[in-house]
């Protein structure tokens, strides 16, 4: 699989239902543009062995992979131990790591808990933390960032220049007053005339308006003119069955 | 593993970063007070043999999958198929779901894509729907579900009655005015004394107050004295670094 990738969201808070992830569509959107094919997610609890499996299935799957979480100071951060087991390396003090967090914090407050901060697998790269110091690293094609959205997308924008690109996919998304039942049909048959794009269907309901029940349409593909074809096929099908296309926002 | 719990999340459009998954969150705090232990999301896209993989590792795995998204009429919602072919089962017209969508629609209206809405895989029991009536249903472990947030909230509601219940796990979250990396070393010993809870730490950056550095301390455990003398112990620590712990609500 050319350029795929796959997310892992490390984190106990996440299962239990306390912290809302956003990071994973904040990576989405990051690697739609740079023409990165997400495929899969997981989120697995703050467990070595969990982890690791997670770990292992993902990278020999696809092409890339984007941890999130877990490599902060406290005992419950094992990202990156579970990530050297994972790859079968030892773990110490990077020295940069080291040298960089040393210098962040006043004599006598770089305790040993922060000093894992800078524990990082061998033959690992660094990844540059803009907003709170403590790096994330690369090991093989594993990108190890953390959970904390502020920083995850700094860590993200450090990551940007090293990463493959590809063709990005275009969309075009048209909203129709229909419901999704009533245009399915129409959208079947557009579909199988379409086979180069994938035409996806999110339906809506507007409670209070004079046609609540409607459907966002999303024309996707490699091919932009194949697109366009399809988007302008697809408004001819909404006006048919006597409503209105409305071109949005895409995504 | 005693009453586990998987989601697989199925959508093109969470993997594309269209759509923010609110879902998993929702059920993650209902298994929650259920005594459910969510231990593993995944997410896949509009893809048959991705949603039969999946589906058929996690349902080996844990007790109770809960799926999410495609299964409207639409030609791009597989699920049901899916979930068939990952059982070994046929699929057909249920005759409850038949009529009971056949009653929705005005004469002529009930076309063969609204239909597909009733194809609900052989031995499955369906699962209510009070908001749009379309049915998901339940097969094996597998409890099938809608993926608009609504919908989804009010078939889990329907799937409720029928759940297991565990002993829930009781929480505490005590906030505490303090960068995570100064109290990690306290943390990581309070944690060693309190075997049977599970202290989790997740850090806050509160930009323009005076001390911007701070964490949340969540106890967890399924012993409420154990979680509590924990907090306790937890607080006192708080203390001793020269800040005040406030408890919050929990979760």
């Amino acid at each position: 699989m050319e350029n795929s990738a796959a997310i892992l969201v490390i984190g106990d808070e996440i299962l239990s239902g306390r912290t809302q992830d956003t990071n994973t569509t904040t990576i989405a959107k990051f690697l739609t543009v740079l023409g990165i094919d997400l495929k899969e997610v997981r989120v697995v609890g703050d467990v070595e062995e969990e982890i690791i499996a997670a770990l292992n299935a993902l990278r020999a799957r696809y092409d890339l992979v984007f941890t999130t979480g877990g490599i902060g100071p406290t005992h419950d951060d094992i990202t990156a131990d579970a990530v050297a087991r994972a790859f079968g390396v030892g773990i110490g003090y990077h020295p940069e790591a080291y040298a960089l967090l040393e210098a962040r914090y006043p004599p006598g407050e770089f305790n040993d808990m922060r000093k894992r901060m800078a524990r990082i697998p061998h033959g690992a790269a660094l990844v540059a933390n803009t907003v709170s110091g403590a790096p994330g690293f690369q090991l093989g094609n594993v990108y190890v960032m953390a959970g904390v959205p502020m920083v995850m997308r700094a860590m993200l924008e450090a990551i940007e220049p090293g990463l493959p690109r590809g063709l990005p996919v275009a969309s075009v998304a048209v909203e129709a007053a229909i419901p999704e039942g009533a245009i399915a049909p129409g959208l079947a048959a557009l579909q199988k005339d379409h086979k180069d794009v994938a035409i996806g269907s999110y339906p809506f309901y507007r409670e209070g308006t004079a046609a609540p029940f409607g459907a966002q349409l999303v024309v996707r593909g490699r091919d932009g003119s194949a697109v366009e074809r399809a988007a302008v096929a697809l408004e001819s099908l909404i006006r048919s069955l006597g409503a209105a296309p409305q071109r949005i926002k895409s995504g």
